[in-house]
């Protein structure tokens, strides 16, 4: 059985530049919680001055009416995030770090080393309060700056962040660099280093036409968790024509269509999938709601 | 090494609703092939009444300027196309025929059965006047009308073709239908019913956004010769808002970052994408064209 950890609500709309009314985030999530997504990483905690977009994490994580069975994260990246994230009932942190200096400095002012260090005192703390923390690599199949990003140098982040008590590890490719042979080496070392157990999702972008090929790359090794964005939500900062994250309802459709079983139902998906592009305002890139699922056939 | 067939000039450009100039479509196959492209579907020699933008086959012909080394391919529909074609100096037809009654009748008004004794006699006379033909059957991995196409009737229409003295095949998902299950699955039949020698060729579509997966399953399999079409071109019939051929420079790339050679320089390639767009007047599908490949990085 697949998971699909549907990060739309949060990943998708954080890098979308229109602001969406809490009431449709609500929805959002509630919509694909009924199609049987058991993971959706709801709201972000970051600063409302340098995020506007996520202000209302405490107003979504009120409003929506959470399901047994159903995991709802929320990303925490500082002290003061996971102060407010307490006061929710979200059931898991995702921490964020990227692998490379360059990625790091630019986004969060700080090297690896240091939000290694920041978001373990992070994971530590929320593991006293009772939460568990998934820790997420960004950039580990490659930085926009930097380029090919040392497998030693991703396998050492998670190794500290399993050593602070993360309870998950999910790479993830920010600017959709890597490619199928990359995500094999990458998950085999992982196993290697930490066992077939660790829990270990995978985070891809259609940046460049591969974010089905590098899940189908990630299955063949065992991996069973995946991120992706309802209708491909979500842009790229580094090239402003290119997708974003996979589309959760064209991996959905892959999966089935390969036999593959999942919780989801895609019909349901599809739905709000079309509902979300009316909610945006704008056509997204999910291709399945363009041309209909593959089993569907056409009236002669 | 891998060999790309740059079905662009014709699939291609079938499909777009702008009619193109001779003079482009010429330079067109010129880039390419300067690019490093050693196989081209260049022209066809189809009814001009019923397809107007391809009237110009022989001029398309005359004007480039061909290449050792390079095969420059026509679409052959009909006798008098294939009497067309002799009239020029195209170094390998192009028959085809779908493997479901339902396609068939809808598109060339005759049954599976009645199209592959007619392609036959084209291969046969063809191959008596000095050329050879590949034998393409679509909607082999799916049919829009009848949904799933049984493999031994896909095995049946190879059969035949390759009795009539088809030098080569290639399997097309039409309509965007496969994954890479599925094509795993008839690769292997194929090679076991006619063997690993027999050559096979995949034509994939990116309906679904499994196109570049399909290339892989298949490449895993051992196929080596793979139909994309530049920058994406040529749409769905089936599905208006739907992206057609997989595009030839985002396999290339995908190939090229996971260590497989090609004898394609990407970055000519790109350009001539890039210069099709304009020719075109419109975004084309391709996705490493507006993201830039994954290893070209950004200024820190």
């Amino acid at each position: 059985m697949i998971t699909l950890c549907e990060v739309g609500p949060r990943d998708g709309l954080q890098n979308e530049p229109k602001h969406v009314p809490t009431e449709d985030k609500v929805q959002f999530i509630e919509q694909v919680v009924d199609a049987g997504v058991k993971k959706v990483e709801a709201v972000s905690f970051v600063n409302p001055k340098v995020v506007p977009q996520m202000a209302d994490a405490e107003d979504v994580m009120k409003a929506i009416n959470k399901r047994n069975g159903v995991t709802y994260a929320g990303l925490v990246l500082s002290r003061s995030g996971l102060e407010r994230a307490i006061e929710t009932d979200v059931d898991l942190l995702h921490v964020v770090v990227a692998t490379s200096d360059t990625f790091n400095q630019k986004n969060a002012r700080r090297t690896v080393d240091k939000g290694v260090d920041e978001n373990s005192a992070v994971i530590r703390d929320a593991k006293n309060a009772g939460r568990p923390s998934a820790a997420v690599l960004a950039t580990s199949f490659g930085c926009p700056y930097e380029g090919h990003v040392d497998e030693t140098k991703v396998l050492h982040v998670v190794e500290r962040f399993l050593n602070a008590g993360a309870t998950e590890i999910v790479l993830a490719d920010t600017t959709g660099m890597a490619n199928p042979t990359k995500v094999k080496q990458m998950v085999r070392l992982f196993k290697e280093n930490f066992g077939a157990d660790t829990p270990l999702g995978l985070h891809f972008h259609n940046t460049r036409g591969l974010g089905l090929a590098n899940v189908i790359a990630g299955y063949e090794e065992g991996v069973t968790t995946f991120d992706a964005a309802l209708g491909g939500l979500g842009g790229c900062p580094f090239a402003p024509n290119a997708v974003g994250n996979v589309a959760s309802e064209d991996l959905i459709h892959m999966l089935h269509e390969m036999g593959i079983a999942t919780d989801v139902d895609l019909e349901k998906l599809l739905k709000t999938a079309n509902w979300l592009e009316r909610v945006m305002g704008k056509t997204l890139p999910g291709m399945v709601m363009k041309a209909g699922p593959a089993y569907e056939t056409t009236k002669a």
